[in-house]
């Protein structure tokens, strides 16, 4: 499969060149975020879909990243990704005279609740990335939340992918609906949030709702409930998982795509997708989706190790057992 | 430990006065409800946080039921426990010229939310009821929902419980707060919603409200979170369980109280508290709410059998494991 740490003496872009074609492709935002939270905040923080997905994925398999920034975008940001010797960078596309997306969000004294206080589409709202030629052939594909036109877009690039799982987000649901059932149409997995499950279907009831887009993607479809775990739909049956009970949340910004980040990148890493394997996968996505929220940005992944990820897992299935 | 089956020959009256000391009781409230649904409506329908409990306990243990009704009690009304030869009734006391508790709800078309149409605490607003002497030996104890000084009142009529667990409401939490923490020095255990545990100590993370109450009451604390499942607290570790995904609820009226009562049915069937057996008892606890909820007031239960039980168990625990 594929190598698990870069080959000693070569460079991080001399080793991803030489990777096979079975890695995992992600593309979606980079953002620039401002965070308040009741623990703190942060100025112009690293964040954005892909980013968070891809450094979540690097911990299990080498990944390919296409996204795009703006020529605002600060000298070093991209660093935790630029310096990842598993995160293959050629897709980043710097543009001239355009802006890099910007989010600034406040989290409620409960963290699960929080408001949008700005938000500047800029380089999301143009045209999309060009996926470099060599990705083309990538096996394992997720297109993290972005306009569901530019995910179609980036998707008819790809030569003959296995596994392509989407991520939406209500504001497409709604502004986009068409175009959302369209990409539905042209993947075969989806993992989404249970009040946009619900939103797509118009169905109160989370499991009557991921049975339907399940039916329509005709793959595995994995609804995310933040605190309250999530629920995989695969080959006709629903299994739950808890999240990893936290007495303190500090930022829960990312942890949605860090969930699928380790949950695609274990998957691409065992070439697999059955519902075994993908309960596992989401076991991994679970856990390491509560190590991000332990801080701001990507701080607390960036000095995680993949034993880290091994002993949270190990622990939260003994706690999960009965 | 207690008979499985009643002795054949005996009717259950008899049988229940061999039992011995070790039996689950029981005390809260007995309910004639009526509940509107989207899926259909009854009316004066058996109900009541104590008859749900005890007939859901009653597949795993001996339950000693303690309650009140008023006069207006239909004739009948009972029976499907005083049919059941592993509840003893001796507890429950007819008020002459009182009237029995009365609710009336409804389910919007998201069922996890409702609406109390109409609540007569009737007999509830009195005094309590008295516990039978043979029944103050009770090793196990649950204080299902009702106003925590009845609470308080019952437990003080009891030899030396091993645990005793509550429940407890909003409404007590809100209009009888000092009472409710009279009430946690008393037991040492508590179940609870939620929304209660985080009202109950004004703190937004669950499970840090949780760890709390867990600490006041020194013992396990279960907190029910509805469809997302529930938490245990127990020897300082937190233990997540989902719930199991159902497509469709007819009538989630009563499944916390089915969840509370195959809990403490199975720990008091295995005399022991420790965190394996807690796990085990809320796994059992958490699809025996499953079935109550698949149609209203005690309907589902009353065809159910302990095989069927015991079948969904083996399920869930595959659906869950990873």
């Amino acid at each position: 499969m594929s190598l698990r740490f870069p080959i000693s003496g070569t460079t991080a872009a001399e080793a991803n060149v030489q990777r096979p074609g079975m890695s995992l492709l992600v593309t979606g935002s980079i953002g620039i975020d401002t965070v308040e939270a009741p623990s703190g905040e942060v100025v112009d923080a690293l964040g954005g879909s892909s980013v968070y997905f891809s450094y979540a994925a690097s911990f299990f398999t080498d990944v390919r990243f296409v996204g795009v920034v703006g020529d605002d975008c600060p000298e070093g940001f991209l660093d935790p990704l630029q310096e990842n010797p598993r995160v293959d960078m050629t897709g980043l596309e710097v543009r001239e005279g355009s802006r890099t997306f910007r989010w600034h969000g406040r989290y409620h004294e409960d963290v699960n609740q929080r408001d949008t206080v700005a938000v500047e589409l800029n380089v999301l709202a143009e045209v999309g990335p060009t996926i470099p030629e060599p990705f083309r052939d990538s096996k394992y594909v997720f297109l993290a939340n972005t306009h569901p036109g530019l995910q179609l877009e980036m998707l008819s690039q790809l030569a003959a992918p296995r596994l392509v799982v989407a991520d939406t987000m209500d504001l497409w649901i709604t502004t986009e609906h068409e175009a959302v059932l369209r990409l539905l149409k042209h993947v075969n997995g989806m993992v989404l949030n249970d009040s946009e499950a619900r939103l797509l279907t118009e169905m109160p009831n989370v499991v009557a709702a991921g049975m339907e887009i399940a039916r329509d993607v005709q793959g595995p479809v994995v609804i995310k409930r933040g605190e309250h775990g999530s629920l995989l739909f695969a080959e006709g049956k629903v299994y739950p998982l808890p999240s990893c009970p936290m007495a303190a949340v500090v930022d829960p910004t990312g942890a949605g795509d860090t969930f699928a980040g380790a949950m695609m990148g274990y998957v691409a890493d065992q070439d697999r997708s059955d519902p075994a394997t993908l309960r596992r996968a989401i076991a991994y996505g679970t856990v390491t989706a509560s190590i991000v929220l332990e801080d701001f940005s990507l701080n607390r992944l960036l000095v995680t190790r993949r034993e880290d990820i091994d002993a949270r897992l190990a622990e939260f299935q003994q706690l999960v057992a009965f």
